[in-house]
Formats: C-alpha cells, structure tokens, sequence
C-alpha cells in the first residue's frame, strides 16, 4: 500500500473500499472487517472501534482516507484502523491515482477504437459495431476486463481491445485471406458484454460476478446484444451469424467456455489473438515482479509453471500498468 | 429394406431417396447414385442407366417407387435400379408407413404438450412456452431430434419432448422443492431450435446441419428464440434469464456443448432427464437388435461397451418406432 | 450447535462426540482435543482441565452434557470446555434429536422399503432381496448412507434407497420396456454393503471408511455378499450374474468406481438415478444454505460451479433434513 | 498360412476353424464363410461348393485338413476352398502344432508354478493357493491369456503367471520388505479367472468373451472365487482381504479396469510387474516382426508410438512363441 | 493429377515417384506398385507390364514421364501405366513445376531471413544463428516443413519460418517487452533440425521419419546442435541456456512433444506465433477447398470441426501454394 | 528432531541450516527465520535476539549447534533459537549422522556401480558411460535423487541408480533378449543430470532447482552430455542414438517430463523399472510412518490414494533410510 508514516509514527493514506462487512467480535462490540486497495496493491483491515455511529456510512468502492497501523494477524500482514473517513473535494486527489489501471487514459483508447470503425469498409458490420460500442462508451471507458486475470485493471477492457486491434493490422497484411473488416468487429465486440457480466464502478475496481455473468456468460450475452441491435438496424443475417459465431467461440475450446469451436478463419485467429493477449499480460505481469535470474511461483493457471525473468526485456521498456505517482 | 419380390424375380418398392448425385462411369456415361431408405431402413443404389431425360427430375426426400435388384459391391449390399418414379396419387401410399417415425402421431404428441402448457399456473411462463411452441406446430409435428443418435426418427423431437414431460410429473412428486413450471418450460424449449439446427421435410428424415446449425447450435439459438420472444411480449428479465440459462446449459458439461454449467436445481435436473431419456433410447434401440442372451457390437457414443439383451423385458413391451406395416 | 447460553453467561448443550484425542501441552500437561456435533452442526473443542481422573471415561460417539465458552482460535470458532458427562437417563433428551437424520423415521421408511420386496413377483429375486435387507435391518435402521457427500446423515442409507424406489415406479411407467423387479432389487441393495464400508454407530454419525471399505469398497462387498446368499438359497446364476453386474457398475464409470460400465439397460437406469438422487440432494443441500438471489461458494465436487438460488422453490417445500426441535 | 503347394498347383493344409458362418449367396446358392488359423496366422475363407448334406459338419475350433486356392477380394487375400475334412488320427498330426502356443508346454509350466506354492511357508495361503490352481489344473494347461492382446496364445496364462513368478524372486530379494508369499499368491491368483472371461477350447485359441466375463470380468469373479474358496476352507478374513484387494486392483487403475488402485505394497507391485511382463510380451512380438533399423507400424495400445528395432538384441535369444515346426 | 489426354485417349504427363515396390500378382507375374505424385495431388499406380529388364531402374523420388490410363479398384480412381521412363534434359521441364512448393523461391526466403539476421544487434546471437544457417542453406532451399501436416510443400520450411518472423516484427512493436533478438533467434531455429527428422530429396517431397526423427525428434536435435555449435564458437552459457529452452518447449504442452512448457516470455510467444502459423495454414488450405457457403469434412487434428467457408475472403487473396502452371 | 532435553528444560542439538532469511518485526527489529534439519525432520525456527554482530554469520547448509525451545505458533511446533553456533571440530559429530541418508555409503555404492561398468562386454559402452562417471564421482557420493520426492535424501541418486543394477541383472535373465549393456548404460546415466538440476552441497540436502534444471532439465541435460563426451571419445552415432533416447524418454509419458515415449525395449524397460523404483521407495516409506491396521493419509501424487500397512511385512527388514544414530 501506497500509506506514508505520519512523525507520530502512525500510517496515512488513500485508497478504495474493495470488501466491507460489518462483524461481532466474541465479546459481542461491532467491528468493520474491510479489504483496502490502492494502486499499489490489497490489504485486509480490521476497524475495532468502529460504532457506526460517526454519521459517516460506508458502502463497497468508496474512496476513503485512512490513518492506522500494521500489525501481524496470522502469519499476514493487516492494517488495523484508527480513523477512517470519505474522501472530500479539499483533499484533491484523484481517483484514477488509486487504483490500478491501464497506461493510455480510458478516453483516448475509446478514440483509437472508434476511428478503427470509422475507417472499416464494410458499412453494414461499421454501423453494427459503431452502435454497440457507443451505446456503452460511458461504462467502455474505465471498465475492467476480468475479475482477477489478465486486464483487471480500471480501464484493463479497453486496454486489451486495442492491443488486439493493434496487433490485427499487421496480422492481416501476413495472412492476407483473413477478412479484415470481420476480424475488426470480431475484436471489438468479443468482450464487450463484461460489462453485464462483471460488476464494477466508476473506480474501475472489478466486483463480483453478476447472476446473469454467471449463469448465461459475457459470451451468449454479447451474442445476443449483436443479434438484437443487429435485428433492430437491419444487418443481414448472415453477417449476424458470423459475429455471434466469434462472440460465442471465442474462448477456443469447450473447456474454456466456448459453446462451439471457432469454425471460421476469423473466428480462429479472435480465439488465438486473444489467448495470445491474454497470456503475454499475465506473464509479463508476474515476470515484473521477480529479480532477474529468478522464477516466479508456480503458477496455477499456466499448469503450474514458473516463469524465469531473465533480465533482457529491452531497455525502452515501459511498464503495462500505470500505478500511480505514488510508487 | 420392405422390398417385395415380383414374380419375375425383381424387388420393388416405395422409399425416400436420403441422398442423391449425379456421376459419371469412368468410361463418360451418366448415371444416379442415390441412398434410399425405408422404416426398415438404408441402402445404397446406383442407377446405371440414368440419363435425365425422363421428364422426372428428382430431389432430395422425393417419394419414390424403385424396381431392381440386390447386388453385392465391395462386400456391401447395394440396389441396382432398373426404374424409378415419384409416388403417384393413385399409388395410394402414405409417407409416414414409409419412415422410421415414433409410435403416437405427431398432432397427438402436440396436444398432450400444448396441454401441459396450458395447466401451467405461472402466467408469465404459461404464454411465453405457448407463443413459441404455437409458432412451430407445423414443422414440430413431424421433425426428428437429431441427425443419427436419440430420436432421429419422424416426429422425434416431440417424442423426446414428450416422454420427459411425463416424466418430470413423477419426478417433482418426489423431489418436491424443484419448481415444476419452469422445469416443464425448459424440457418443452430446450430442443425447440432443432429446427433451426437440423434441416429436414415433411419426411421426417433428417438431413444435414445447416450453418447456423453448426456456427451457432441449438443451444444458443434457442437461448436467443426466449430472448427475442420473451422481449416482445414482456417476459421479465428474471424469468428470461433463468430459462435462457437452461437453455445453454442442458448439455450439463462444456465436453458435450454446454456453455455454462447447470447452476440451478431445474437446469440440473432438465440435463439429467435429457441425458436419462437420450440414453435410455439408444441402449433400448441398442439391444432390441440383438438376441436374448447377445451383446451389442461397441457402442463408441457410450464408452465402447457392449450391450446385453438379458431377454428379460416386460411382456407388455411396444416398441418405440413405428417401423410402418410392413414389417 | 444448539446451545443456549445460562444465566452466568456460559454455554450448556447436549451433543456427540465426533472425535477424540487425548493430548499433551507444550507444558506437559494432558488435555483432551474433541470434535463436537449436534443437528446443527461441528464445532472443535479443547477441555484443558481435563484430568483423566474423572472417573467417567469417553469414547467415540459417546453422547455428552458439555458447559463452556466460545472462543477463536486461528481465526476460527471453537468451544472450551469447562464441564463434560455423559448423558444421564433424567436428563430426558433422545439421542435421534441431536444429530442431522433423514426426515422419516428408519422404521418407517424401513416398511415401505420392505413392503415394496413383498409386491415383487419374482420369487427368486424377492426372496434373495429379502433375506438379505432383513439380515441388515437394525443397522439399516439408522446408518448413513455417506461419510461426508450426499445423504451423510442417520437413516441417509435409506432415504437414499427409498427416494430412489419412488422415483422407479413412474420410470418404469414411462420406460415400459425396463424390468421394474431386477430395477427395484438393484436399488435396495446398490448400497447395502456401505454398512461394512462406513463405521458408525447407534448414532448414526459416520466415522471412518473401514479397511475392507477402502480395499474393497461397497461395490464389490455388495456383489459378493449377494453371490454368497444367492449361491446359499439357490438362486440361478443368471439372476446372481444380473444383479452382481447393477453392484459392481452402480458408480456409472470407471473414474467413478465403477468395476464395469453398466451394460443391461436396468444397470444403466440404476447408475443414472443413483447419480440423479445424489445430485439432487447435494444440490439443494447447497442452495438452501444461500439467500435467494445469491451464489453458493464454488463447490469442488461438482466442477467448481457456483449454485444458484432463485428463490422460487415450490411453497409446500420440506426441509430434507430434520435438524431436532431445538432449531 | 504353413499351407504347401500340392503339384497341381493346389494348396493342402491343417488348421483350426476359428469363426464359421452359413450365408446364402445374391443367387440363393449356400456357403460357407470361415476364418482359419494355424500357427502361422489367420485367413478368411470362402467355402462356394458347401452344400452341408457331406455328413461331415463343422463347428468352431474344429481342427480340419483343406485344400484349394488362394484368391484376392476388395484388396485381401483370401482362400477358397476346394474340399474340407475333419482331420483323422491317421493324418498323425498334432493340435499343438497348429496353433501359436508358448514355448514351455502347460505341465512343464503348471509343475513350476505348483513347486513355488509348495515351497511357500505361510501355510494358510498356500492351501488356499494350492485348492484353487488344482481345482483348474485341466484348463489352466492350455488357456491362453487374452483374446487379442498379451499372450494370447496358447498356454499364454500360465507363460504370463509363470514369468511374473521368476521376477518376483529377484525383486523381493532387491524390495526386502515386501511380502513374498502375499505376493506369489497375488501372481497365481490374478489373472485365473480367465477361464471364466475368455472362451476356449483344447486348441488354446481365444473365444469371444462370456457373459460373465463381459458383465462382472476376472478382476471381480477371481475376488469372488476367493472369497468363496476360502471362506469354504477356513482362511482368515484378514489374507482374504488382502488377496481379493489384489485381485481387484491388479490393473493399476480404474480406466483400465481396477475397482481400486493399489494400496498395499505386494498389490502395487503386482500391478506393475503384471503391467511390465505385458508390455514386454507386446513390445517384443511387435518389434520381432520388424527389419534391424527399422520401425514398427503405430501401435493404438501404446499411445500410437512406433516401436525400432535396433538390431542389437542378445545372440541366444529364443523366441518367445512357439509356431510349431512348419515355420 | 495434371496429366493430359493425347489424340489416342491416353494420359501423358510429368511426375515424381513418391512411393514404390515391386511385387508379384498372385499369379506369380512382377510388376511395380507406386505412388505418383505432381502439383495436383497424388494416385495410385500400378504397372503391370513392368519386367525390370528396360534398363531403366527407377528411384524413390525420380522424375519421371508416364503414360497410361485411369481405372477404378476397389472404389477409388488409380492410374494404369502403359510407359514410364525418366525425365530426359530434352524434355524441357522443371521439377519445381510438378510438386506442390512455396509461392516464394526457396533462395528468396532464405535472403530475406538472413537479410533479418544480419541486421541483429546482439553479436553473440547474431553468430550463432548465422553459423547454423549457413552450415545448412543448401537444403533448407527446399526442405519441406512436415510429413503431412502443415507446410508439407516444397520450400515449406522457411515459407514456415519467413512468415512467423515478419509477424515477429509487429508483434515485438505492440509487446515491447519481448526480446527482439531472441525471439528472432528462436524462430529461425526452432524448426531447423526438421532437415533431420524428415528425409527428403531436391524436390522438396517429404518422405519417412528418419531414426533419429523418430528417437530424439527436431526439438531435442535442435537444441543439441545449438549446444554444440555454441560451444565451439563461444556463445555464453548464459545465451545458449535460453535457446534451447526455446528449442525443447516450442510445441507448448507436453502432450505436443515439449519438453519443457516454456517459461520465458520469448518461449512463450514462440509457441503462440508457431501455432498460430501453423493453424492459419491448415485452416486455410481445408477452407480453400470446399464451395462458399459449405463446410469441410470433420478435421481430425481440429478436434474434429468442421471449418467454414463464409466466401468473404479478401479479393486479392494469393494461393498459399504454387501449384505450378498447369492447374 | 534429535534434539535433546538439558537440565535446565532448554533443548540442545546438532542441524543443518535448509533455509534461512533475515526478517525484521512489525517493531523494527531485526530476526533470523530459520528452516533447521537434522536426520528425523525438519522445524521452522525463530531467532528473535539475532543482531547479526556475533561475528559468526550463517549460510544456507551450515552445520550447526542451537539451543532453545519448542512453542506452537499458528498450530504449528517451532523452535525459538536461544543461541546458535556453527560446528566445531571439538563438536565431535560427523554431518552424515545428521542428514536422512542412504544405508548405504556412497563411496560403496559408487564402487559397485563402477565394478558393474567394468564388467560390461560392449567396450564403446563402457568407455562412454565409464568417463561420464568418473568425472563426477567426488558429487555422486553424497548427491541427492529429488527435491521432495523419492530418493530426496543424502546419496539418494547413487542409492535409486544401485537398486535398479541390481533388479535389472535378474530382469535380464527373465527377459533375455533386452540388451544388457544398452539397459545398464542407461540406467546408470538417466538421471545422472540431477546434479545440474538440484542444487545441493556436501550435506546432501537437496536445495532448489537451478535455472538450467528448471529450464531445460535433467532429461535433455543427461542427453546432452552423452552427446558432447560422446562425439570427444568417438562413441558411434548409433549408441548415442540409443542412449540418448533413453535419456530423454525415461519419463515414461510427456505428461510425466519425456520429449519421446520409448520406443525401444530398453528404453522402455529403463522407464518401466525406474518408475517401480521410485514406486517403492515413496510407498515403502509412507506405509513406514503408520501403524499396522493404519492408513497414510492420502498421498496426492499417486491419486490421492490411502496406503495401508498390513503389518506384515518381512521379519528381516531393514530401514531405507539411515536415520543416524540419534534416533
């Protein structure tokens, strides 16, 4: 945590409310039981003398003050709270700075995107694809793209939309066969109903998955946006196949969520383009944080491989996620 | 095949033609190559002396009489044509007698379900189930549950429907805490976009996937029929979501298409009937072939085990397809 | 746990003792580690004045008065005994109320397992079955049907059978073609043999597997222990060869346990409604502990996958389990 | 085939009707389609002339002389048969020499296998050991030990026992702690029930698989003919279940057939040295077959790997089946 | 095949000898069986007339002038040879217009792929990889890049390699992390040994497996003679160390034949990009033959999907595969 | 641990330092976290007094003598370090009696390996494997086999290398026509790379895995080596051929680290008898730690399986692992 000691040796900071739960201890005086996060990283905290009689109600993603210790609880580190309030204007900080979140702002990866659109051929799949991204341009902007894996950033979907984008111009002009324009749509929309499917704020801090996340999947669910909107402005059917084809096979295989295997040259190179994406963030992600020469943990979701940083990423090397000033 | 023997030794018959394509001998002359196929069922046909000029051009799932006889090729038997035409009026032939169909006819299935539907108490449920079921009547009264496993048969999908609607009457006596409207909703939906999947006629014989069918799969395609239906005539979104979840989910693990997991009780229970009810008529169909005290050859959609017929049955067994009078 | 807390602010309960060790402090003096349980549920507890000398000696399974306090250790509840005895005949308190049991009584659902046997008209199966069930009747009366999963409770054993047998008779209405008797004489005795497998006691709290449990299993135990009765009264070997074949398949494949695929259609049937009324169970066990609207944790034994409480379980809806009055 | 070329161009020799089937031609005329084997190997045969009114009827595993020619059909060779005759005492030929069959004969094998029981020192697993080997000595001496695999030759289950045997002197004399007399009977015992499974005649040459064999397998029938055995005899229940978890988990895991892994130390290792001596058995036979630096054609039971022949095999090697003198 | 008809109704055309062996028809004749093989495709053929006696003895992979008709047997078309002799000077023809190749002349792939190594900074790596290159030019001309499987043409190995290092450049723009120079490194290398795995000829016809093919396999041999060369001229330990990690774990999983998952991030999108090249080349070629608007046959490498071809391909789409003039 | 009771209740011994970390308290002062060792286990242990101004700093594997006492912390027994000292001549105690070891000295172990290569007949073959040995014989002699698993214990490598001579002498007398000199070889090279692999020290406790263990590993390491000392003494490619398939093939299965399945007999009786080795020695020495009548715990890397010790095993049997006289 990005917390500084005061002269009285007690620590200050910033940071968001990521979990808050309202307990008993066994002696039966209420305490606040909290999971603290800035942009530097999570920390669980215990608020013993909390009353909840300060006037000052908390709620999940507010953004706060605090002034405590830390102590030792069980082998793990905590953050024991003597004092925590909202934050007020006067303070003059700014959210973006306390939270994880993608290096470009939110605003101009959404411009880059949309000139992509602007600048597709096919004018069928461009209004399709124009009418479903600007319809959440509000939420596109700071939403992250997963819970816990790769992009759970503020800003992370975005972030992962356009290094695919990026990586597609260059792809198509080696596999000349690939349908540009489709391959476009197919980017821009594959994740874009992780909007319904994971819950989040303002502060870009991902929540919990939502019942219809859960139980139909930002898959179906995006497929069925494009077949709406697309139903409602008149794109013709057969584009609408192919897109809810890549909406829906995207994950590649069965195991990973896919309802079909991609069965279209587009399709596939969405799936594998994705993947691609995906592994080179987390692997960067957990290779950042090792000495050169060393391995990472086993990582559970890389069939518990430990990856080696061997000290030779090039020099010009900027890093993935912008942590704030405060680092 | 239900051929008959003439007096001058020829076999003739009425079938559907299942396949057909013209081919040329290697020595440039024309001729038919065709899969014909009874409620006995198939078999493969040549007719040499084809040259398309009879005036009687033929289709896929065409009604026709044959007249010809068996000869064996590369260790299979094979019909060689020395005539074919359509079915005449006056031929006096019904289609049905001449296709594997199931035992009740297919408006009397309709009705037991329309039935059902219409004792439902949950109003919302109760009008989205009969919207759409009304909207297929014509095409569910005769078409078939698959392409070649469980119920690929002549008013199939109904019968499947059926026999798990009787079914979960027992089965909610039993386990009373499992909401009986929407498992009756599910088991009614679940395969309802088989007719978007699978392309068939009047015939009831199944023909091939249709691209939608594959690139899509009814699963999805009958989440998005709820969507759109239920959005229309105000379903609400609890209702739809929980429907459209059974939907994607009734093939209960990713490995056989689900796209998400059964999450709740009745989407449990709808994969498991569907799975009880398919299994049950493959190993039925299985063993009713066999001799008492005989095994199946290895059956590869069930783990390579062989079958066994204990010759044991109930007495009062009917056989579950109506394989015409011929027999 | 059920207890109620006395006027000087300590807990007084009745309850089982699930497991006991007799231990040593760092210090070197002796105190007993206990794992307590009533219908309710466990808890760990530590009696530190425990002397050995009290002239009242404990074992396994021993229902006991205990008087303490709660207390967290490792982040965890436990309960710290100040007082423990075993129950006195004036204490007036039945031994069934204080542990998770089935809804109706062992006795009751006993008879109309019993009554079922007696309808069969199969003589040579009804006899087999019956000489068997009636040699196990004062342990099936009360014993689990599980050490941890489905039905783990006293009486699960034939809560589990008779659910089973319930849902058999619409079955075999629906599927006329399967053998309602090796159907039914599969179902009582598919478990039978977990009496040997589980320990456990009056209680009906299970305890460990047994050696032959682990070594054998239940399966197995269970086709031997027909062939060794069958063989003793006479019946044919092909009725042994049938029902031996339901035992040792009943766990539906090889992962599962299962010496062989099930390969006679009534074995399949058996496999699938085992693994129907355990799913079952498990599943609303599951749900009924969430609020409607909200997810179960991810639950290991089936895929990880998040369970789902809608909130719309049918209003006549009784609790499988009695967890005593004292809830 | 060891068939030899007559002077007029015909082919005469012995072998064993190993499949028969009366069929009836396109044209109505009878015939018989056979397979014949000798030592050599398997042939299709095509009886056109039989007539079945020769007095001289055949059934399987019948030891027949023929005459006639070879013939290519759809790519195979195959042979037509001119005349077929059982054969005669004064043909003053013998079975053994006609069908592949193990080096060793059968009683020099069964005396072996008999002397190490006998020279067991734990009494009461020798008896058991000793009253089932006798009570089967009649087949044991000429079963084989599978119907396609490993030794499935004749004499193959006693070859199969009898090489484990001489192994486990060695390794028990390397595994100090392992039981040897748990494991000598584990040896004998595992694969005897066989002789239920698989059918067969004198010839030694492998049937289909029997009922039982199908429905229960020797893992479970040989556990329960210990079971039944020793309890007749009085063999503590401790050595039965010790033996019968050995019995039952003698094929390491459940995929391939075992109700339970392994879990004493004589029933691992008996898994392995079983796994081991029928590896060995297949590698050879296949590589044997093969030119020095050359490989084997990919082998489905072991994961499609192609076996090479590196030409350095010891001199005094003896080959491992004898194909009697013809060869 | 491109085989034309002459004025006689003969076929005449260009080929190369993929397969051949001579053998006896059972009437004791010789005659020789081949595979020919042109840009087109492959057939069947036999030579009857064949005597051996034309002093003209024919090669594996000879270049050869037939002439003959085309037959059916067994169900499939073959090819009846009336003449056969080698390709004369005065024939006028190119080799590399009768088997599938590269669009790309071997010598231009190589110059651009070596042009890429010259303008590496790091001279350690530079070297090493212009070392091996060079060692191995001539064949790498035209070595294909696989037995059947992708980039099985003529000049298919470095087609293979040129692709995945001009997707390296763009790549390494949106990824700055990554190791240019290693990656490039990589990619040059990793397939290199695959001119020992795979026998072949200068007409860039993949033949068998060779030993060590088959035995090590072109990751391990590859990272053998990194080693060895690296040794020899110098390159760091250090260097060395993260090559061949590349080289043993460019198939990704173990189950594809690595030895190691990869555990750098260059490893890593070596593995991505090369199956990416990979799929893009094989799902290109199935979709290049089948009609817009249809599906492949079930691929078996491709889990068995079925890929689509939705006919939106970019026009100025360039065949893979030069297939010469005469398509 | 050895560590025994002084007068005044301190505990005092001998150990080995296996990890170590200079830590500093949520109070700012500074404390050693220790790992500490000797032959009957390991403890976590805390040196809250340490300064790091003793003028006697530690390192990782230094032998050494402490005093203190036992605390539990989070259920957890820990030593709390009073003092600590390294070893002194005047301590009188060899670090053989301190570390698990091998019964077996290394240097007689390394002698009857060595005597065995002597013996071979193939001089190539023993001249290569004879020159591998020797040169890192000074490390063999106390080197360990794993980090965690079987054989982790001082000589641990010569220890699984010596057992598996020996039951290949008998495993070729059985299977005559494996290779002797070609099974020797490799069983005496396969793992003989470990000592790239782990990193240990003369206490011959095994440490992590190094960056080329971890990168390329033991198998293609060995490979290695036979090629580079191979190719200096002139070893024919054929015997490097073979050797080096064994190497990298002893895994037995990619999933289990092999870059090739065996393909040839010896290599895959080296995978074969290298797994039952292992087998043994983790089975023998988890049955070793339960009572007779007991169960281990279940044991996650042989599928969680239970192991039962049956009590009966050889009279005569002595312990694996020499514990030191402490015990």
């Amino acid at each position: 945590m990005n917390f500084t000691q005061n002269p009285k040796g007690k620590y200050d900071g910033y940071c968001i409310i990521k979990a808050l739960e309202k307990k008993i201890t066994s002696k039966g005086s209420p305490y606040l039981a909290l999971r603290l996060s800035d942009s530097d990283g999570d920390i669980e905290a215990k608020w013993w003398d909390y009353h909840g009689d300060s006037g000052d109600e908390f709620e999940l993603f507010d953004f706060v003050k605090v002034r405590g210790d830390y102590v030792i609880f069980s082998n793990e580190k905590q953050f024991r709270i003597d004092m925590m309030r909202k934050v007020h204007p006067e303070d003059d900080v700014r959210i973006e700075d306390y939270v994880p979140s993608a290096v470009l702002p939110g605003e101009m990866m959404y411009d880059e995107i949309e000139k992509t659109v602007i600048d597709l051929r096919n004018d069928e799949i461009k209004k399709l694809v124009m009418v479903i991204l600007e319809s959440h341009k509000d939420r596109l902007i700071y939403w992250p793209a997963a819970k816990a894996l790769h992009h759970a950033v503020r800003g992370g979907l975005l972030m992962h939309t356009l290094t695919m984008l990026r990586l597609a111009r260059s792809f198509c002009a080696v596999y000349t066969y690939v349908n540009y324009e489709i391959l476009c749509a197919g980017i821009i929309l594959h994740d874009i109903a992780k909007i319904y499917e994971i819950s989040s704020s303002e502060t870009g801090i991902p929540g919990d998955y939502t019942a219809p996340g859960n139980l139909i999947g930002h898959l179906v669910l995006g497929a069925m946006e494009i077949d709406r909107v697309g139903r409602d402005i008149g794109t013709s059917e057969d584009i609408l196949m192919l897109l809810e084809h890549m909406l829906i096979s995207h994950h590649g295989i069965p195991e990973y969520g896919a309802a079909k295997y991609p069965m279209t040259i587009e399709a596939l190179a969405l799936s594998m383009l994705d993947d691609l994406d995906a592994k080179m963030y987390e692997f960067r992600t957990a290779v950042f944080k090792t000495e050169p020469g060393e391995f990472t943990d086993k990582m559970k979701m890389l069939d518990n491989r430990q990856l080696y940083n061997h000290g030779r990423s090039n020099d010009g090397d900027v890093d993935l996620i912008n942590t704030g000033g405060n680092e």
